[in-house]
């Protein structure tokens, strides 16, 4: 029963589930319904997609999310960052709008679902770290400033195609003479209503003396109303008349049964740009549900999330949707507006249905321009120029990062600009890791501490040289370490002893130990005895089901002050140290 | 001119270049020019290629790494390994023998030495870390497999081709029936010869009196006199007429200048085949360098090794030879001989330039079988099975690499078992590197040790929380330290104040900085002080940059006893702590 509940969270959730709980949810999802029904028109358009697609992706795939999902708060959905990456994907295969793009959208969807679910099972929810945070933030920056300009084409009435930047804002501005009058005015007025919205009308609001969190939800419904008036206006002024475009004919129906294409050619040149969709949406919907989780003390399961999101793109895949993920803005609405658990989600659901089947007529005169400004208003609140200051005074590598994301993503798209980030993130991180810091260290006088010679005033022996490696001894480092190690005794010809201290030594794998071996095998050659100080108890463990140990022409000191110790003892005895052979380093000469 | 003398490492040993030196590395170079010429034509026919090409890719690369290379011992040609990645790569664009064929190999030597290139003068050496011990020697081993397999066709005299296991033993299986006696009579005794020669004749010429480096130079000629035997009995026995497959005519000629096809479909057909030969390449000629030069305490510089290899790969291309590395066999025997700098290369040059031109012709009833004997006993020492059962026994990590490349490798070729070795290990490493060792501590009764309260009699109060995290903070990790230190701090509802010892962190990148901001301010929202011990300097030099200290609800501490001490005192005069308040950790319990 416990393993069975791991898998479907609704079994711990429900057993509690009571009369308030049942109120509260009903109230959430009554407001994310109204505030849904825009953004998903929206984002589906984005995506290239007929606009009735956006409201059957926020349907079944919430249900699914609710049955399998560990948030309590988020909502599961079209968003605009995944949007665009469906967007350019299915581009690849047929041209938006097309049968077959509305084919591939439905194989993206089912792709993601099973890479998901398959991470999920596999316990791979790991590989979303190779997503660093300023690569996450530098391309959402720049999806953001790509998302916006292509918006542009509908605020100005015209057309324009390209998935980077170049194209784009060629395109744009080589059609900007068609620009539709009407469609300008309702776009602009759109945007600037949305934006005032957006930082004006909840302080209003709140000097009016509207409790501050009516007011935000209020502030949130603001699209609703740009929904309305706009399309009032369309039909009153019959703007339709003058070029403006509109929504136009939505069926009025459930979710479609739809079942994706199996077809292997389409499969396979799908699957990375479906990889890249779901790893993007579960960072992106991860980092949300942990925010929110964290405001309440809450716990998310980030392997089973996989599961969730999973489950949830399946459905989308299965009932004439497209790929979908955790949002922030939706589960925002979802949270304030009070939503206790996933059942305000499926309330939400059913509050889409109805909608899907009975409201579409009124949304035929919303203009496309309108839907347009709330995507560019919602988008421009990605584009985040401070992130890339504040990381560019703090780590030029991880700057370096964030820059290659922004840069290849603006200039070549989602695809390249993902690949290219993760791709410069972990070669910098296995160049680090590939050379550690290492130090030559001395006793600090009348103490048993050993600090390095560069840094500090230590008592050293010419004949006893001792090398510190601040990191763990693997593969990535191994190479590096047989060439440490021997240049370093190769610049101490008196040296007779090395003393490997491994103090931050928390694991050495089979290459390490293969260098370790080599290291004293050379040493012997040259008539040094290696030995090793301060090895960790699961280290040492490790060590004697080797056959190192035995090799090992030196010993294996508790201490470092122990093996410093012992070893002057022993170059006593073999005659006293000449007076000038006893140096102190660097800093006391 | 230190500046030059770096790369062309010719003007640093040259300026002491004198009579014995010269000595030296003459008679070496005459050992090594008889022991080359058979490896070099058995090797280019188990590449695919006419004989001759492995006398020229024995020439001109060999003067190009005297010129740029580290290495005092290194001999550069065809090696085993390579010749077969070579065969494989080339084999997929045209079959071998073609001309198309050959025009591809020396594609790929071009590739490969542009590759090699590139990595040396930016510093990409680092990128062959990737080959981890474990892989690099499952490869070695499936490799030798694999080649052994290959060669039983000419030891019996019938065709069989195939990459990987499956394809080239149903294909011997197969065509078993058209087995030649003639050539497997041959063939069997020159193997057995070879075998002997190798583990029974250095003994027994020891025993007969001979010093044991001579009669090692003898036993490494052995391959001399079974080629020579083997000749004269095919034609004193006349047994081409019974279809003994002979080397035949091979032109006599200086290596002929070529030049790589440029056709950029080709190129972007090898060049992943050519990566993974160069760094294939790269690591076995690295190992052996090093190997070599450790014994006489001399250093090698990888970076520059790139160079030499590249520019022996670029030779290679415009000689009419195909791709090379520094070879284990062929360079031991340089060592053994006396080579005393790369000058013993140019002359081992001069000597193989010497027979290409005038000894060709007595190599014209040399038997196949003879050859592919030579192959069969240099690769069976490249096989190694106890490898895999101490890297069992010392880390299953480790073997699980290892027997993935050597499974993919022997079951899918050569290529797909280096990618999915490669693919494997840095899986498993990033896995490792994603979640930490990391402990609760305590205070080790009357001193200022804190240790882990799982194997550690400590003292602990609930009020505080103390995590020690064993490895530095990034990117891989940022995402499990807010999940385990806010599940942690879930786990102890009493806690007012998190303390994160920091005594194993090297570094703190952008992400994990990102990360320990949001587990602050979270914290703070449940009303837990965040505080900081052991910061080592450079990681606080660098948060000083940064906003993160300003934002702490709590403060850091130079020493966890310090923080300890002071956050219990605070307590104190909040309220002394109920009795059963200040609690023992498990161990005392």
């Amino acid at each position: 029963m416990p393993a069975l509940a791991r898998f479907l969270p609704i079994l711990q959730w429900g057993r509690t589930y009571n009369g308030t709980l049942l109120t509260n949810d009903l109230v959430a999802a009554g407001i994310v319904t109204i505030m849904l029904i825009p953004q998903s028109l929206a984002y589906a358009m984005l995506a290239g997609l007929p606009p009735e697609v956006g409201l059957y992706a926020s349907i079944l795939p919430i249900v699914a999310y609710a049955l399998f999902g560990t948030s309590r708060s988020l909502a599961v959905g079209p968003v605009a960052v995944i949007s665009l990456m469906t967007l350019t994907a299915a581009s690849s295969v047929a041209p938006p709008g097309s049968a077959q793009f509305i084919a591939a959208t439905l194989v993206l969807a089912l792709l993601s679902g099973v890479f998901l679910l398959l991470m999920g099972v596999l316990k791979l929810g790991f590989l979303a770290n190779l997503l660093s945070h300023p690569v996450v933030s530098g391309f959402i920056t720049a999806s953001g400033i790509i998302i916006a300009t292509s918006q542009l084409k509908a605020i100005f009435g015209i057309s324009a195609a390209g998935e980077a930047m170049p194209a784009l804002v060629t395109s744009l501005l080589g059609n900007l003479a068609d620009t539709n009058m009407s469609t300008l005015v309702i776009g602009v007025l759109s945007t600037a209503f949305l934006f005032w919205v957006r930082k004006g009308l909840k302080p209003l609001l709140t000097r009016l003396g509207l409790p501050p969190r009516r007011a935000d939800l209020f502030a949130k419904a603001g699209p609703i109303a740009a929904v309305a008036a706009a399309t009032l206006a369309v039909v009153l002024l019959d703007l339709e008349e003058r070029g403006v475009a509109t929504v136009g004919d939505i069926p009025q129906s459930l979710p479609p049964l739809t079942v994706p294409l199996f077809d292997a050619g389409l499969w396979q040149q799908l699957a990375i740009p479906a990889l890249l969709l779901s790893v993007i949406g579960f960072v992106e919907s991860v980092s949300v549900a942990q925010t929110l989780a964290a405001k309440k003390r809450q716990r998310i399961d980030p392997d089973q999330e996989l599961i969730g999101l999973g489950a949830a793109n399946v459905a989308a895949a299965f009932s004439g949707g497209y790929p979908v993920t955790g949002g922030f803005a939706r589960s925002v609405v979802n949270f304030d507006a009070g939503a206790e658990t996933p059942a305000a989600g499926a309330f939400t659901a059913v509050g889409i249905a109805i909608a899907a089947v009975f409201l579409t007529p009124l949304l035929y005169a919303l203009p496309i321009a309108t839907l347009a400004a709330t995507i560019i208003v919602a988008v421009v609140g990605l584009v985040d120029l401070r992130t890339p200051l504040t990381i560019w005074r703090y780590s030029r590598a991880d700057f370096a990062a964030m820059a290659a994301t922004i840069g290849v993503t603006l200039l070549l798209g989602v695809e390249p600009g993902v690949i290219a980030g993760v791709a410069l993130s972990l070669a910098l991180y296995l160049w680090r890791a590939s050379r550690p810091h290492a130090a030559i260290v001395g006793r600090v006088p009348e103490t048993g501490h050993f600090r390095n010679v560069k840094r500090h005033t230590v008592i050293t022996d010419p004949r006893i040289l001792t090398i510190r490696v601040d990191e763990s001894l693997t593969y990535l480092n191994a190479r590096w370490l047989e060439e440490f190690v021997l240049e370093t005794v190769a610049d101490h010809p008196q040296a007779r002893h090395l003393v490997l201290m491994c103090s931050a030594v928390n694991s050495i794998d089979a290459s390490a130990l293969e260098s370790l071996e080599a290291i004293n095998h050379r040493l012997a050659d040259a008539g040094i005895k290696a030995h090793l100080s301060e090895v960790k108890g699961p280290v040492m463990d490790r060590l004697q089901r080797s056959s190192f140990l035995d090799q090992l022409s030196g010993q294996v000191f508790l201490s470092q002050d122990e093996a410093f110790s012992n070893l002057i003892r022993r170059g006593e005895e073999d005659g006293p140290p000449q007076k000038d052979d006893l140096w102190m380093a660097r800093g006391m000469i």
